[in-house]
């Protein structure tokens, strides 16, 4: 059955970058339980300072192995210039560039105000296409912003727009410390596609407040098709320490099969991969699917 | 603000009754504490065996405090004839009469096949009204059942109907092991508005399989106005021991006021109860909005 809706795995980008730095062949073997799930995209790692985030400092070390993958549609984050001619020198032409929605976070993560990373979009969409890559521009903290408070949804609509008149192939909206409820999203989905008609629309979505199930569920009735998850739901917040990280895969997939919606990705693998990847960090998957034990197994559930 | 959908907590009965039993004057203390939150009506206990749950055994001494909150509109749980004779003699007139709609679930819980649970509404609603109360139907296992697999919905709706037509004056919906998606969720609904038109219906969640808040938006959008809820999202499944338990009630709450749809029920409140019920069981909340610590605080969450 083609997939109806598509995923695209970030547990080796999103789901580490914050933990303990675990090595390369480690990650290798996590790909690798990724790729056997079935799901077609996986965004491996991150073009940026290995100081900010020394969990990703072997970017070119994974990318140079990718070939190990022949099919999957591999993709990386950037978050400026450089971090874009580092991933393009290491055969990666797949990127993610992200810009903050609100100036207090752009500030905080990048040190550029949100229309400073506006004005790159052009160049590095330039700089990308040159090399036969796609652009995605994923416009980060699209609800709420710990530093300024929420992030008005025009603002986000505004960003969509220049991000496709500045050359970006397609969009995701991120939730990215976890505060979207579902009326707000569909509210801001809404918004973006009056802004950007027909692009390529994704949604990244983390669970911090037990809200991602719900706002996945609204994506998908306002027309969203692909959606970011996290294996395990590993992927926390460097704002708040203790809480969730991304929706977790299987609980994603989960909620479309169950619902007849197919993702082309396979549930028990998954549920390895999350066991897999909890086994390398060291600590439990936050993940309620994985804790009961996946789907529900009538008589050996049940004993009887 | 005039709440658009109610609330009903149901920490008291769902939330402790596979828990190791606690004192009833540490329940009055929990109860006073869901009083404050605002919520209007709160399940209190259920009047079935003290042998098969040994942790509602004092059903009696709660419902001889009630009077202490004038207002609430106070409910109890009932399985069969004798407890709802046992409730009515204790001052309790609202009650909910659980029918599972698998026969092996019913068979194990109250050693019942269906027919015969939705054989007993008609008197059981005869008892009820002569004492000038109210009696709900809650369809338990309305998706899927331990022992008997997927839970046709056409027999959900069956149920629903000859519930409406043996006296029952509203109904729920429970995915009582935690298997539905917000696909089900609102097929079931729409069959059951069907068979049953107008009826008062409600939904109970639990968060087993990390769907809750989806379903919970998918019932909504499917004409739900009525949601019972846990603080903290206590209330565990015998068939699953690790799994979660029910919505958590500040889930709920953030879910619809972030959404712009008033509650009347206080988040902060709501946290305070559940992390009184984490005391009082000696065990964390499986609440990722309590372990974020609430609403994002600008400023003071990111301290700068």
């Amino acid at each position: 059955m083609t997939a109806q809706v598509q995923i695209r795995e970030v547990a080796p980008r999103d789901g580490l970058q914050i933990e303990t730095p675990i090595p390369a062949e480690a990650k290798l073997h996590l790909i690798d339980a990724l790729v056997a799930t079935g799901v077609g995209r996986i965004e491996v790692t991150s073009f940026v300072s290995p100081r900010a985030v020394p969990a990703l400092a072997d970017a070119e070390t994974i990318a140079a192995q990718l070939h190990r993958w022949p099919g999957i549609d591999f993709s990386a984050l950037v978050a400026g210039i450089g971090g874009v001619r580092r991933a393009l020198a290491a055969g990666m032409t797949r990127l993610e560039y992200v810009v903050s929605a609100s100036d207090g976070h752009s500030l905080a993560n990048v040190g550029r105000a949100t229309e400073d990373s506006i004005a790159l979009i052009a160049p590095i969409a330039d700089l990308v296409h040159a090399a036969g890559g796609a652009l995605e521009v994923i416009i980060a903290i699209a609800f709420d912003c710990p530093f300024d408070g929420p992030t008005p949804p025009e603002r986000v609509a505004a960003i969509a727009a220049r991000a496709i008149s500045s050359g970006a192939d397609s969009l995701s909206i991120a939730d990215t410390v976890g505060t979207a409820t579902p009326g707000r999203t569909g509210a801001v989905i809404d918004l973006v596609h009056a802004a950007a008609p027909g692009i390529d629309l994704g949604l990244h979505l983390h669970n911090t407040r037990g809200q991602s199930s719900a706002n996945a569920w609204s994506g998908y009735v306002h027309g969203i098709r692909r959606f970011d998850s996290s294996a395990g739901g590993f992927g926390g917040c460097p704002f708040a320490p203790a809480a969730s990280g991304n929706i977790a895969t299987e609980e994603l997939v989960y909620l479309f099969e169950d619902s007849g919606i197919a993702t082309g990705v396979d549930l028990e693998a998954t549920l390895d991969a999350a066991r897999l990847l909890s086994r390398l960090l060291g600590k439990p998957a936050d993940s309620n699917l994985l804790r009961a034990g996946g789907r529900l197994a009538p008589s050996s559930a049940a004993g009887r």
